[in-house]
């Protein structure tokens, strides 16, 4: 059962289901994936509906499985009061239950992933839904054949989700259902174990070496960086233009030859390294499935800047951009080598924890008094972070809001004002008024114009400034998933004397947990390195390009009145 | 009867009673003036309370001269929720009842004149009533002696006031009273006739000759202008410190000698003005008696500045300036000069429309189609003035409240944020961390820098600009009582031939009606020539200030980013 938040109207032909605010559906099903769900009317009418119009209800059958899905959903239910600043991208933000608050972030990692973004409940019908481009129905889809494929034959039953299964399920398949329940295997306190008892550790060329630099712990960085071109994005059509869909073109740096990528490829390449690196590399979500955008063309737009956002973050990093599956996203030749890529990459087994045994620090094991002081010192950054990065979305929305909205009207009426009075000074007929009323207009054009750049400048500036830091609350909002895995870690060697005591380890197994747990926090070192590193990069580029944006927008209008100040004359 | 609107906590020892809003009062003398009234509670205490704390309930039993007198205290009740920014000056402009509705302005002088500032409730009660200065008492002042005597002997009886009594008082000495009922004796319809058909005009030096310039009819301007400079205001007492008031220095530009006055002269040489030139002349009223300001020092700055304003442009008027009564008042000797020349312009019979009996234009005599077109122009255009200046004046307050409101707050908290967000990067622990949270901190104090800055702007521009148009808001007001003396003339004029015919008048006094209204046009259009020249001059000056110092606000606040910008580097 589920309560509609916001009226729905639904798309001719699309499989869709008109429902009204505050009317009681039933959920048929929950796995559509692409931000819908299908559901059943009370007259009897099923279609799909999007899963953030609805907020499902708890019910005492549901089993744990459906529970932890519930409280996925109550995360990202609208709030019942959305923003109503349509054009304001970041709207959501004030939706967002976790924002502002932070006592959820250590204690519910998953009130912390990026803010779903609340579709825009006033946005034209036509243009509200962007989820229809890649919405349900794929099995009609040739391309996406073996998309649905891999769902039906590589995932596990919902029933294996809960605790007891994770153990088993850290390296196999994980599922590639949109919902993910757990955000990767490795989540699941009982995961580190998996890691920290393997009997042996990946060799050869999937090493991924921990060197010591200046800063500490680094990962191996390529001497030439990858970087991706997102550009292009072209409908295409399927079912004889029934559905449509966008597909960008993503050019590598190495080949300079571009490959095409729709949205749920590269939902699919984020599952993947989600899957593979989670436990050790903060992977941000993708851009949220509904960026808010009235118009089609305003939402690919944003989608491709926040996807280009994404592959840039992603080929920056040293681990994933040279990972394989990295690679064949970007590089792949046809679609012969891409679906057999797909395959090999789904079948990968060193994911979850397992990622920790292909690290390799060429440095002395620390003590776990080390590894723990590190692991929190690393929490508390992160979790002030994003406490500050939180802070600046919401002042930043604040000010959008009143740039976009009351400041501009109020310049338009100042430049009305004066252009008013002006006209009543023309009709005085007292000869020699010319001049003033002249100067008059010019100024209170000037101040129509002010309004106009005072609306226009958030785009301009504040846009970066609010991106940036979108981009690092959802980088931040991995963290307490990625020091978690760490933690279970730490106490399972805590545990160490008292396994060998009741004999569920071997004394020398308990030299492996802590030697490994040793590589874990070498791994993370070095991730938090590398995540300093591109923070200072980030942070000053962002700041310098939002004050240079500032500067020029104070000098445009300090010209324009300096030339409407002109026009005036005492004699 | 009167309602309490407000709470007044009574100054001890200066005869005040203290109220509570809501509470019933009796009013027991309306005559006190000053801005005060004298009640009874009902306890049966009599003592001082501010007029516009109270609201008068109108009861049937009074006549028609108190009625008037109700009237007049309707238009200027402070409204129930006065604005809250106890820092603008022009928060009184919301509780205007005529401010934004035109509709009274021609049918209701009266509620057209300079809103009077209600007192601020909020402010601190030792601060809060300045007019406590000149307040009552004034029996007690040797000083003073005069003035009330003048009001007593000088004056005329409260049932003079009705409309029937106009006529005869109209050449008679007008009331002295704070409050005047109509404001000068010509206001009455029935008034033109006094001069129309009067039987000698005014000859040798009280002559006010009007000449034909480029522009059309104007004064006679003297070589060198008149100027004032009101300065150095001083505390004085009386009844051994019991009551303090504030006397400023006069000195003109002619004698360079100062003179002193107290804002009751001033009163005194405003009502003067009214009654010799207010037919012909738009005298603006004086500062409100109670020019909001938290502080004494802010208070007595700001009656300062507004005295200044108001004796410039009394200086500028060349028939004003040159009249006995305002020479009187910047030069007397002395005080026996000064109380010699007071009893003289209180004798003054040429006053009301008896002052057309000095303007000798020399120029042809206007037909009477074209002495009512002229006369419809001036009211087309003072009106739609007065509607362009009350819209500046609307705005400008939103803006003002906006600038030293939520603007600033605004930018402060962009300035915490990447303050805070510098912190966090401090506590990081890794190297070369330092150039970013420095260049981040001074962002951040940049933008608290810009909320000082935006908070202290409008005080440097908008004032002037809010100043300037107040003044021409008063100006503007006293024209539909102006016009409507010279409609009421043309209206005598039309029924010339109907008054003949009931011999009434005699032929000639028909054609000695045409060719007075012909002098009343000249002047008149003297005036408005007058008048379209200052406006020009005035309005070119103060948009010039204006945008000067709107130029130095962006571009400062420009250098101050660029300053920050140049901090942050990306090697």
């Amino acid at each position: 059962m589920a309560q509609v938040l916001y009226d729905f109207t639904a798309e001719p032909g699309n499989n869709e289901l008109s429902v009204r605010e505050g009317e009681t559906i039933t959920i048929t099903n929950q796995s559509i994936g692409g931000g819908w769900v299908e559901a059943q009317n009370s007259r009897g009418e099923v279609g799909l509906v999007p899963e953030d119009y609805i907020e499902v209800t708890p019910t005492p059958s549901l089993g744990n499985v459906a529970a932890s899905d519930l409280s996925f959903f109550d995360a990202y239910a609208p709030a019942s009061t959305p923003a109503t600043n349509g054009n304001d991208p970041w709207s959501a933000w004030n939706a967002d239950p976790s924002g502002g608050s932070t006592n959820n972030w250590a204690s519910n990692p998953e009130g912390t992933q990026t803010g779903k973004s609340a579709p825009d409940p006033w946005a034209p019908v036509s243009h509200g839904h962007p989820q229809a481009y890649q919405g349900p129905g794929a099995e009609d889809d040739e391309w996406d054949d073996e998309w649905d494929d891999m769902k039906s034959t590589g995932g596990y039953a919902e029933s294996e989700a809960g605790e007891s299964g994770a153990l088993q399920r850290g390296g196999s398949h994980a599922t590639s259902m949109k919902i993910s329940l757990n955000k990767f295997p490795g989540f699941s306190k009982s995961g580190p174990e998996l890691y920290l008892l393997c009997k042996q550790l990946v060799k050869g060329k999937d090493r991924l070496p921990i060197y010591v630099g200046e800063v500490g712990p680094v990962w191996s960085y390529p001497e030439t960086q990858l970087d991706c071109v997102v550009a292009d994005p072209k409908k295409g059509s399927k079912m004889y233009g029934l559905k449509s869909y966008i597909e960008y073109q993503v050019t590598p740096s190495t080949t300079n030859r571009p490959v095409n990528h729709r949205y749920k490829h590269f939902d699919w390449l984020y599952e993947r390294l989600l899957e593979k690196f989670g436990s050790a590399i903060p992977i941000p979500s993708l851009p949220d499935k509904q960026v808010t955008g009235r118009f089609e063309e305003e939402f690919i737009k944003m989608r491709m800047e926040r996807l280009q956002g994404w592959m840039t973050r992603m080929c920056r990093h040293p681990v994933v951009s040279s990972s394989e599956v990295f690679q064949l996203f970007v590089t792949y030749k046809d679609e012969k080598d891409w679906k057999m890529g797909k395959r090999k990459a789904e079948k990968d087994e060193t994911v979850g924890v397992m990622i920790f045994s292909t690290m390799e620090p060429e440095a002395p094991d620390l003590d776990l008094i080390e590894v723990e002081q590190k692991c929190e010192q690393f929490s508390r950054f992160t979790k002030s972070m994003d406490d500050g990065v939180k802070e600046i979305l919401t002042v930043g929305h604040e000010h959008w809001k009143r740039c976009t909205g009351p400041l501009p009207k109020e310049y338009q009426r100042i430049g009305k004002a004066f252009q008013n009075l002006s006209s009543v000074f023309t009709s005085s007929g007292y000869q020699g008024e010319s001049a003033l009323t002249d100067a008059m207009t010019a100024a209170g054009k000037t101040y129509e114009e002010i309004a106009q750049l005072v609306a226009e400048q958030p785009k301009k500036d504040l846009h970066h400034l609010m991106e940036t830091n979108n981009e690092y609350k959802g980088l931040l909002g991995c963290f307490p998933d990625t020091i978690g895995v760490h933690k279970a870690a730490i106490d399972k060697v805590k545990e160490g004397d008292k396994l060998v005591a009741a004999s569920k380890i071997t004394q020398q197994d308990k030299v492996t947990m802590a030697k490994r747990a040793s590589t874990m926090s070498y791994a993370l070192q070095a991730e938090m390195n590398h995540f300093h590193s591109n923070r200072i990069y980030d942070y000053n580029r962002v700041m310098q390009l939002y004050l240079e944006e500032q500067v020029k927008f104070y000098e445009t209008i300090a010209a324009k009145l300096r030339q409407a100040h002109s026009q005036f004359t005492t004699m």
